[in-house]
């Protein structure tokens, strides 16, 4: 403990001040709830292994603030402790050139991950306990979580996963202050939180969440029980500290006015020097503030390549070949993980739990859960992989992976039945929005590889560059591509590069644009018309959201355009290619788009195929009427 | 009951035959779930108050079958009491050209809602007891569910609110076979069911899935005993029937080989004729299968139109008097809810809880229960609304909504906060993809009303015409859009129509294509530079994903055009109108777009919109240097 008990106390009431003081100057932001968790917050603070002056050092104890909107609190304590300037938080908390946002985020020095959305922290959590064990830190990861959220779903999920990979090091601090927006907690709707933490099989902690003495004990027990995870349920006040806030809900979302500030300021004993931070944001430059996300470097091997020839091969299992081979390569230096949502079989983790087995990690069917834990695991050290199908790695979890990409975190998602590829399962299980989905995200890459050897080359890419990449595969066995010449298109000495394009066909008049396993359709269409005399080109963009416009651009000039996808046709490359074709000026001589405008029925691939047109035969034809 | 004990008996023989036929036929499918299931379809579809002759009758009692791969078994049951034909279904499983698709799909006769997604349908029957108690209807939900389904969180979720709502019509039958494709449920994720219900306050009774008596006394019970939602769990063998399938996981997804089967029907004592099967399907045609989706119709009234004037209004204000206006107008026809997590104020549904308390449903911070039950709620003869911010309405249950869109359900989806326009919450809370999520969506409607009177007209349109239909809006004052002359541009004759646009300003050179609130960034600069003698076109596009490309065209031919929107500028407007002038080949003289091409900070609107050069005068600058 670097304080007292008495000086925590003290402190306590100071932080209360700075709390009433930076939402009155922002005029916005969450002083009830903050006033509920600050003694949580200093107590925790005060112990955990949590360095001001290197707030990022590689071993150290984690904080995640689940109900990111108590943000005045934490940025008050940590300030306290030295963490930074206080007077900056107040006059700041807010205000675009601050990097005191609303809610909690990830690169202010001491936060480790930008919440808001509430009900993803015990997963975050979770992810940085896996973490410090498999690289066997002594650490410990505070989540601190509320009533308020405590009905997500995401958070019963966690707990179970936090029991069955007994997290000894993972500490939840629930404030229960039994307000929310719309009233008392229990009115709003009732969890029984002692019920649903003892039916995950957690330890539980009952304490006055305002007795530094209760709290304090309690954490100590908690840090040393190594009987798996513990919640400690904190029984607080809403407003605590000032009279006239406490226990009302009408303080949950609401700063005071100037005369109850004053007024709350004298009860604290607190100086009422306001005026000052209101001059300091008045002057507060119009620019947005700048941060870094601080995630633990990786120095990922290669690996050796492998190259597919005659043999038909699914992408899939070409993935689950490099990442077992990546593994193998790598595990000496840091672990590698791979998260699994019950889907072994058809992810193809087989290999690679065989050859890593301490790296697999069963989530169960907890796909949100999976992929928030996949995304704080890969940001602490982990190479980390998170496989499943599309609906369930990408529809599903949008908000999960969507905080990933707000975090910069450094996830691997390897998305194995993407399209309408996913066997005869229908419309659930085809996923043809996933452009769409990750054009959302400003800095999460997307890669579709056409072939079982760029899927290899694509997958060692994505382990050795950091950020988050999603990589869309599909279920069906195929071909390599080819040339022209029948030599395989990406052989041996291949190497990926992200914005590449792939000129699998050259010709005149017309060009193809596809990715993914739709590439094999357009290639092998264009063959068809060769022996016709028709010459066209087929270009593969294994990046289809962000590709090299000045390469592409020859293709385009002056010629017919197909696009061609497994994938809905409004949401796809299609609006890419449009914008290129505006942006650049290109005069191009008509365009047509084929892909998805409906959910496909139950069918094996080729009969969907066959449906939709997409057959080889049919396509052709397509392009030769196209032609005129 | 329709069959006694004895005959059901003899049922689950013939039906286990049909699972095994049909899953060898179609080569794919779920025989083992199938048949651990099977004698709780046939023993709740016995007592259920559902007609083979009116499957789709006003009253009826209803089912989900939330394990939706187990449709092997659920088409068997309905067909062998009278649904359809048997064969058609051993023959067509799986084909394209079959309406019995590989998840139990919505509008086959006896099938309630398309499920495959796991852990949504408990949400689902929330919603359809929910609609049976707001009408005073006597029927029954039943919902089927199975332990490997049960670690979802929105399964949790919909616990707490069957418990809230006091759903006594809700029956969950849970099918306990302790099998799931990774091996035994316990060991991929242990979920301790008994206690998590409890803790939910649900009644459980616990029989032997595979004893008719036991679970007829069982829903006996449960259909009498008016204390709150009661669960059923059935202790079953997964692949129960045949001696080499049970308690086997390799039979969770595969069907049987020839040989197998041969050995298997003769264990059942059924007839091998699955030559007769194999041949009708090769005979079957290419072709997708039609089906119709029978929401319950409304005939809606308009209700009395708001014309807003003089005093400035956020557009969630005005569609929080829409609303009431319109439950107002029609409750004594039909019931007419708005569902709410917890965000009552922000979104404004306090005067429609005034005027309807009894179509308020709390749901709590559950936005994936919140948005299924809504989905199912609103295709039973109840005008739903679900209100919430984008991040929580869109964002974060976007397979919910997408399910819901599969379903071609009656939803209406109000955002009342959108874009960047959300205050001070910063980044989490910024919900800038509507437009690519929606856009996802086949069978959803997007519309983005730019003043409040349009957004008046908008909820009486979403409220009168069939199908999910998704508002967006922002949560700042603003004043109306006003024409040249300064009368209001949305007058009190105004009505909206889904596709229009428009004509905010007339011009000549440029036009600026916007929608929503930053219309009036557009509208402002416009009449700055006519000032300077620059007349231009502003238009703007209330349905940014559909809208009528005859009535745009003029607008862009041979100008300068500027898409200006509150969205990520990568997936929003500019895709679409790049589209169209790319189908159209339409000749302009260059394009920008204008929108965020990143996470913006905290910030108000008004000063986020500065550091991004959004503010009137900025923008008009931006429009001068384009025109040169």
């Amino acid at each position: 403990m670097k304080q007292s008990i008495k000086e925590l106390k003290d402190l306590s009431k100071i932080c209360r001040g700075d709390i009433l003081k930076m939402t009155s100057v922002s005029k916005s932001g969450h002083p009830g709830g903050s006033m509920s968790s600050i003694d949580l917050y200093l107590s925790v603070f005060n112990r955990a292994n949590i360095d001001p002056k290197q707030p990022f050092k590689k071993v150290r104890d984690k904080t995640v603030i689940s109900h990111g909107h108590t943000s005045p609190g934490v940025y008050s304590a940590l300030a306290r402790f030295g963490f930074f300037n206080i007077e900056e938080v107040i006059s700041g908390f807010r205000h675009p050139s601050s990097i005191f946002e609303g809610h909690v985020t990830r690169g202010i020095p001491g936060i480790e991950w930008t919440t808001g959305n509430l009900g993803q922290g015990l997963s975050v959590g979770v992810g940085f306990a896996l973490a410090a064990k498999l690289k066997n830190e002594d650490s410990k990861v505070y989540v601190f979580s509320s009533d308020g959220e405590s009905p997500k779903g995401q958070i019963a999920e966690a707990r179970r996963t936090a029991k069955k990979e007994n997290l000894n090091n993972l500490i939840v601090i629930l404030d229960y202050n039994d307000i929310q927006i719309s009233g008392r907690a229990r009115d709003v709707l009732y969890v029984d939180l002692k019920a649903e933490y003892k039916s995950a099989g957690w330890n539980i902690i009952e304490v006055n969440g305002h007795d530094f003495e209760q709290i304090n004990e309690a954490l100590e027990i908690a840090e040393n029980y190594k009987l798996g995870p513990t919640v400690i349920i904190a029984h607080t006040i809403i407003g605590k500290g000032v009279s006239f806030m406490e226990n009302r809900h009408e303080y949950h979302g609401s700063p005071l006015s100037d005369e109850e500030l004053e007024k709350a300021l004298k009860e604290l004993n607190i100086e009422n020097d306001i005026q000052k931070f209101r001059t300091a944001r008045e002057k507060l430059p119009l620019k947005k503030s700048e941060k870094n996300y601080p995630n633990e470097k990786l120095n990922v091997e290669y690996g050796t390549p492998i190259t597919y020839e005659n043999k038909k091969t699914d992408n899939r299992s070409a993935f689950g070949n490099a990442l077992a081979d990546i593994a193998k390569s790598n595990k000496e230096k840091f672990p590698v993980a791979a998260i699994d949502c019950d889907l072994l079989p058809s992810v193809k983790l087989g290999e690679f739990k065989k050859v890593n087995p301490e790296g697999y990690i069963q989530i169960g069917i907890q796909e949100h859960n999976a992929a928030t834990i996949s995304g704080s695991l890969s940001a602490s050290g982990v190479l980390t992989f998170f496989a499943d199908f599309g609906v369930f790695g990408l529809d599903e979890p949008f908000n999960q992976q969507r905080l990933n990409d707000i975090n910069h975190s450094n996830l691997k998602t390897a998305i194995t039945h993407s399209g309408t590829d996913v066997g005869e399962d229908g419309k659930t299980h085809q996923e043809v929005n996933y452009m769409g989905l990750i054009r959302s995200m400003y800095n999460t890459k997307l890669i579709v590889p056409s072939d079982p050897t760029q899927t290899d080359r694509v997958v060692r890419y994505a382990a050795q560059n950091e950020g988050n990449i999603v990589i869309t595969m599909g279920r069906s066995k195929i071909d390599i591509i080819k040339t022209e010449e029948g030599k395989p298109f990406f052989d041996k000495n291949y190497k990926y590069e992200y914005g590449s394009i792939d000129e699998f066909r050259k010709g005149e008049k017309l060009t193809i644009i596809t990715y993914g396993t739709f590439a094999h359709i357009a290639v092998d269409a264009a063959d068809i018309l060769k022996k016709e005399g028709i010459k066209i080109n087929v270009i593969g963009i294994a990046s289809p959201l962000h590709y090299n416009d000045e390469k592409l651009i020859p293709y385009l000039m002056n010629n017919k355009i197909i696009t061609l996808e497994d994938h809905n046709v409004e949401n796809g490359i299609a609006n890419e290619i449009s914008k290129t074709i505006v942006k650049n000026n290109i005069n191009i001589n008509g365009m047509e788009n084929f892909g998805f405008n409906e959910y496909a029925p139950s069918g094996s691939s080729e009969l969907i195929r066959k449906i939709y047109g997409f057959d080889t035969e049919a396509f052709a034809n397509k392009i030769k009427e196209f032609l005129g």
